[in-house]
């Protein structure tokens, strides 16, 4: 799908300034595929999409996160998190895009997974990074992002959970499984 | 059982230091049960015998874990958190002691579980807080014990997981699902 296509197809479902954060998401998204060697129109497509479903109604989302049998403990957590496998779905159903690489680097791009492809990852980063973003801890992460993408990973999926936790609000399990994966790995690397 | 017994039973399991530490987990956990309403005698007893295991090899309690069909999960993670299980398994074994809350209490003081007694809640937190524990954090809980467990037990749940993520070690995640479970609980409450 041609860039142009993809970007008209998903102004319309979203706020100017969520717009403006998906360029941001595309053009972090797009540097990272070509630093560490990921196809970059899998990366610019998953980045465009990634926030596809962001401005759904929540009982939309929660309906399709019924009927369509995902986890059903997403219901139980914040609905921030139930944009992101919505979206998979409705990428695939309404604007057709079938690449399954893609397709969950939007389902996860939130909650991250156990085994996360380098797409996922980027998408998740960029997600995180992207310039329009300003929070305390930021710039470090994308210092890391330089140079280490899983460092930069953990140190972002930190930086969530202790934003959470600061707040008294629950972890979502997939995050801190996603965590634990990775430093995992980290000890081995 | 008897206050004395118990001790002299369990002394011969630990070194001194942690004979001393056991002496003070044991103290706080009385007042934390007379302030609380808990059985001062199954408080007393849980916190005699909560680090029975402590001390045992690493390969005896990976069999003990093997066999007796505890979660094998606890086997990826840092040994420091079998001696618990492992705990309340030999001291019904070998001390005979038979107090199904005593045995919880003693099986979940490091992981802490979803739904946790008073009982078990006062054990994880004395274990905390007793006096000869000196770590960055320990007052606030020590402070806020003294009015609400359940607030008490959050941020010795969210220090532990700060502590874990800072040396970028993996959370049991059991230690999430506790503090999800209060959290939430804190919402109703």
């Amino acid at each position: 799908m041609d860039r142009e296509v993809a970007l008209q197809t998903v102004k319309v479902q979203l706020t100017d300034h969520r717009y403006q954060h998906t360029i941001g998401v595309m053009e972090t998204a797009i540097v990272l595929a070509k630093r560490y060697g990921v196809d970059v129109k899998q990366a610019e497509l998953a980045a465009i999409f990634h926030d596809y479903a962001k401005f759904r109604p929540k009982d939309e989302m929660k309906q399709i996160i019924i009927d369509q049998g995902m986890e059903q403990l997403l219901l139980e957590f914040n609905s921030e998190l139930w944009h992101a496998p919505v979206g998979a779905f409705l990428v695939e159903k309404e604007v057709g895009l079938k690449d399954e690489e893609i397709l969950a680097a939007i389902r996860y791009h939130t909650s991250g997974r156990i085994g996360m492809s380098l797409l996922d990852k980027i998408i998740y980063l960029a997600d995180y990074i992207e310039p329009g973003r300003r929070f305390p801890g930021v710039d470090e992460v994308r210092n890391l992002a330089k140079d280490n993408l899983n460092q930069a990973l953990i140190q972002a999926l930190k930086n969530s959970i202790q934003f959470l936790m600061k707040k008294n609000q629950p972890v979502y399990p997939d995050t801190i499984y996603t965590y634990n994966d990775l430093v995992k790995l980290g000890r081995i690397d």
